[in-house]
């Protein structure tokens, strides 16, 4: 006689989940999300503990040219202080969603640690070298940066977190997740080059041909499948460090809000970094980090939708943002709260009595 | 000497928001609906007070055949109980979100008076009759169940609420919507017609073949811009009174949220309603109801697409859902809050010391 057959976790939750009421299938994106975040925590009932955002700032050599950017590097440590006050949009969504923000010196070109505001130092540098000329960074600088990124998450878990986004501010950080993109995928610069902040079309292409040519400089075409060398070359202080933080959150078995088109950089590169160790998923069946993650919005910026189109992905928002400080993350968040509350609280068509489909 | 040039109140609007922290335009779709909100209160600090979704529970004739609907007609009455008790996806999406919900009886077949449950009692009948052979109701009972809606949001206003958002539960009401929308905007039943909770491509047919005889026996192509006439002969009265809703919720000036495509019939016939009484608007230059509501988001019932693409408008969440109640607008409120609290809340370029755009 053959053993009764088992459900899998998988099909348990699937069951729970189509035994609500309502038509299976009827909340769409929710009822992937709820699956996904109880196999993530390998329960039926998941809950969301202590929800944060960080946003990791930093400055970009690149941007004293004013070759690539709207607006002039100070803007990037002047945002820091908007976010230290409050005033900032990502202060007002995280607000609102009860979101404790976290904000992060991975490398602004400005001294805090005088200044009376809550802004974790974590400093690499004061700004990357401008990538024109040379490397952004150091190999060092770059694995300090993505340890640093690894031991913020860990402290924010240790201390509860069971959920995270990240944003970043940094004058001229879109040219750096450009160059980053282009090299991982090996698709051409233009393809991932937007209008940032707010170039006009004369300024767009002058950012595509600074872009080309420092694609050239460092032959980025070799670099790809090397993520640290990579971010040596063009990266950035608080892109190398979110790339950090997304391994530690995965690996932490976090629940991951992915933002706009600078953290989707840094994600890739932590991507190439997981496959390099060559450690297994912390979910049976997922390969990478990309399935790990809730991709929360598709920001405006132009080369976004082309990465998540190449990754197959779709984020659950499409509010035609481009605004970066993890404010697509902070906004998706009631959604994710809807997946993971419709899973803990509607009736299943027993306990109400509903009929089911004839 | 001319004299200065004095802003509108929409420039002075507008002026806010560009000069909010963030580079003009960044926050795309939340900076329309600022704007928008801003306009129907006429205050450049907008506020949300006492935010409801009204849900309207309604029986149809046609769905005692089991020609168009995948579940049976007791399931309005056991969902309108699972209202009542808190285990509906709407239930859950209110708590989350901090709106309140009230359910109305507008003609569901089943008596909850003698129940202790919450339930408005707002019945016009028990279920409509089946327009397969005579109109759905009398033109009284339409003109009774408009009345009735406005009366309900009235109450509501009065007692202090300003945004609202309607849903509907109701088998068998995406046939109705289908036949007013097709009637409305003289495109073909087909275009419209859905899957509903889950017809299959043999009942999707048998759906589709059903809505074009009704449409022919009722002549509906001659009743397009006869909205009273219309719903008589195969609206519903949870459709009917919604339409009245819509019609004092602008009239009143709040904030309106649309959902699915049920509501989305029911805010177009209540447009028609709107047309043939000459009113002025309340906001200058807004000349139909469209123009005062906020889209709550794209259902996955085929035909809203198409009505949202012929009415030109984009909703704020696609998130493949197609549950009705309302769960779509009380989803979006989330979205609909950050708007107003960006506009309120954020620091301005001057406020916070931030450099503009060179």
């Amino acid at each position: 006689m053959a053993a009764p057959y088992k459900l899998t976790f998988e099909e348990q939750l699937r069951h729970i989940i189509d035994n609500k009421t309502k038509p299976p299938g009827a909340l769409g994106r929710l009822e992937e999300i709820a699956l996904q975040i109880g196999l993530i925590q390998q329960i039926t009932n998941p809950a969301i503990q202590h929800p944060h955002i960080v946003v990791f700032a930093g400055d970009h050599g690149i941007a004293k040219t004013g070759l690539v950017n709207a607006y002039p590097q100070e803007v990037t440590a002047q945002m820091v202080l908007n976010f230290a006050q409050g005033g900032a949009a990502i202060n007002v969504f995280c607000r609102q969603n009860k979101l404790t923000l976290k904000v992060v010196d991975a490398g602004v070109n400005f001294d805090f640690t005088s200044m009376p505001v809550k802004v974790i130092n974590a400093k690499i540098g004061f700004g990357t070298k401008n990538y024109l000329n040379e490397p952004a960074m150091t190999i060092v600088e770059a694995e300090q940066a993505i340890e640093k990124g690894r031991s913020i998450v860990r402290q924010l878990a240790a201390d509860g977190c069971n959920c995270i986004g990240f944003g970043e501010m940094g004058i001229g950080n879109t040219s750096s997740a450009t160059l980053l993109l282009s090299a991982i995928t090996g698709l051409p610069v233009v393809e991932f080059t937007g209008r940032g902040a707010g170039l006009n079309d004369d300024q767009l292409q002058k950012k595509i041909d600074t872009l080309q040519q420092v694609y050239e400089k460092h032959a980025l075409n070799t670099l790809g499948q090397q993520p640290i060398e990579l971010l040596s070359k063009v990266g950035g202080f608080e892109i190398a460090m979110m790339a950090g933080a997304y391994l530690e959150a995965v690996h932490l078995k976090m629940i991951v809000l992915v933002d706009g088109f600078i953290a989707t950089s840094a994600l890739l590169v932590a991507n190439e970094i997981f496959r390099l160790t060559k450690q297994p998923s912390a979910i049976p069946g997922w390969t990478t980090l990309i399935d790990h993650c809730i991709f929360a919005h598709t920001s405006q910026e132009a080369g976004h939708e082309k990465i998540l189109r190449h990754l197959g992905v779709t984020p659950l928002l499409h509010l035609a943002m481009r605004l970066g400080e993890g404010t697509g993350a902070a906004l998706a968040m009631p959604m994710v709260q809807a997946a993971v509350n419709f899973l803990n609280e509607m009736a299943s068509f027993e306990s109400a009595g509903v009929s089911n489909k004839e």
